[in-house]
């Protein structure tokens, strides 16, 4: 439970790196698994909780591995392996379209670094979707057979991200932590900054610039109006830095 | 769903060798994590299950971490990992008391090898209790927190087994099996088997010499009415009856 009863405290963390942020590939919903160095840092993400004397109550991830992976990773390095994870295809990544797969320095070199930005970062433009009977139609994965047809997605915009995400944030999420519950979202670049959006009140310009770094948990503390009276990394802050601006480059061609 | 709606099928398997049970410690509710023998042995049931077309709706686990790791490297392995995850202390392995983190073997040359095994395998003889105030009092572990504190243990018996997974069962799995899923259960030598007895209408002598081997699938076909029409282990024969007979020799003194 909360220190004090009347703020709500959320934590949220950004999945290691894959193997696909690796070779600099668009991941999206391709269900890829954390690289050695996305291992350590998902460990380093719960150590760091642990040694800043977090608890939790109730977890959430999404369906990928490298998110669902990463939230073991931090519970197991909490010793918080028994508590309640609750997974959701509504926290997946947002879904790169035809994208999916393809490298991101070349995709930049082929149509220019601005229009990977406005595929990357634009709220509204979606990238190119995906042709029906695509090997990366997730219409066909068993991990979305109990998902309705028309919520699996072709392609997503940040905006169609933040219409799965935060319905769900409000209906499933917000209630346990007006009920007290201490809440911790193991999650994606863009599942997490669409909730960072409806936290922040951004505007749609805005959220543009916002990166968010891998294995670092990003503590919210919130009035029972949510809204945001703290926002702290927890970690070291040179090491922060270097992520988020190590984030913002991935765009760019080589 | 089953094949047969008629029929439901369970999952169980036991978590694979913990670092106590390569030192023939009693473990208990002592949360020891897996050895890499375990975790080698969890990834030959996960694989053994998907190259025998298995696949489940939901998944249960106990409260301790040998378990829920094992239940993890399952699911890596048959690429489910978004499958839901229930974990509940109800599953936890019996309790061991006072001989909790005690040499198996040491006790026996101590107490006599017929001690121990009325100990390990009586079906109603508690093992001796821990004195409140003990290291391995659990009721002060933050695991047990919402437990409520009657019903955490200071020793069990299989009985006392029985008296909290049965109805767990009952009241949890069985409706989720009755509403046609297919369920996995990854829990512990003496939680699974209070359910076997259960399951196959065991005596109280019956179940004494019924040894579950470590990481091997045990698949259970069952009618409606919960009787047992088929009952087979998924895996090679000769290596899964080297497992029994290791299991069964554990309580020798040496």
């Amino acid at each position: 439970m909360s220190e004090n009863p009347s703020t709500m405290t959320l934590v949220i963390i950004r999945h290691g790196e894959s193997e696909w942020n690796k070779k600099n590939l668009f991941t999206g919903w391709a269900d890829v698994d954390l690289s050695e160095t996305g291992r350590q840092e998902a460990a380093e993400g719960g150590r760091a909780l642990a040694e800043a004397g977090f608890d939790f109550d109730l977890c959430y991830t999404s369906y990928l591995k490298r998110a669902i992976h990463t939230l073991q990773i931090v519970l197991d390095n909490m010793d918080r392996n028994w508590l309640p994870v609750i997974k959701s295809w509504r926290l997946n990544e947002r879904h790169y379209g035809a994208l999916q797969g393809l490298n991101k320095a070349e995709t930049a070199a082929k149509y220019g670094e601005d229009q990977v930005k406005i595929w990357r970062r634009s709220f509204d433009v979606r990238p190119p979707a995906l042709e029906p009977g695509d090997d990366r139609d997730a219409h066909s994965w068993p991990a979305y057979r109990n998902v309705e047809p028309e919520n699996v997605p072709m392609h997503e915009c940040l905006k169609d991200n933040i219409a799965r995400t935060w319905p769900y944030f409000e209906e499933e999420i917000l209630p346990q932590m007006r009920a007290g519950k201490r809440v911790l979202i193991a999650a994606h670049g863009n599942s997490l900054r669409s909730l960072v959006k409806q936290f922040e009140g951004l505007s749609d310009e805005e959220i543009i610039g916002v990166n968010i770094p891998t294995g670092v948990p990003l503590v919210y503390t919130f009035d029972q109006d949510m809204n945001v009276l703290d926002k702290h990394y927890v970690g070291d802050p040179a090491v922060i830095e270097a992520k988020i601006n190590k984030v913002a480059n991935q765009g760019k061609a080589k």
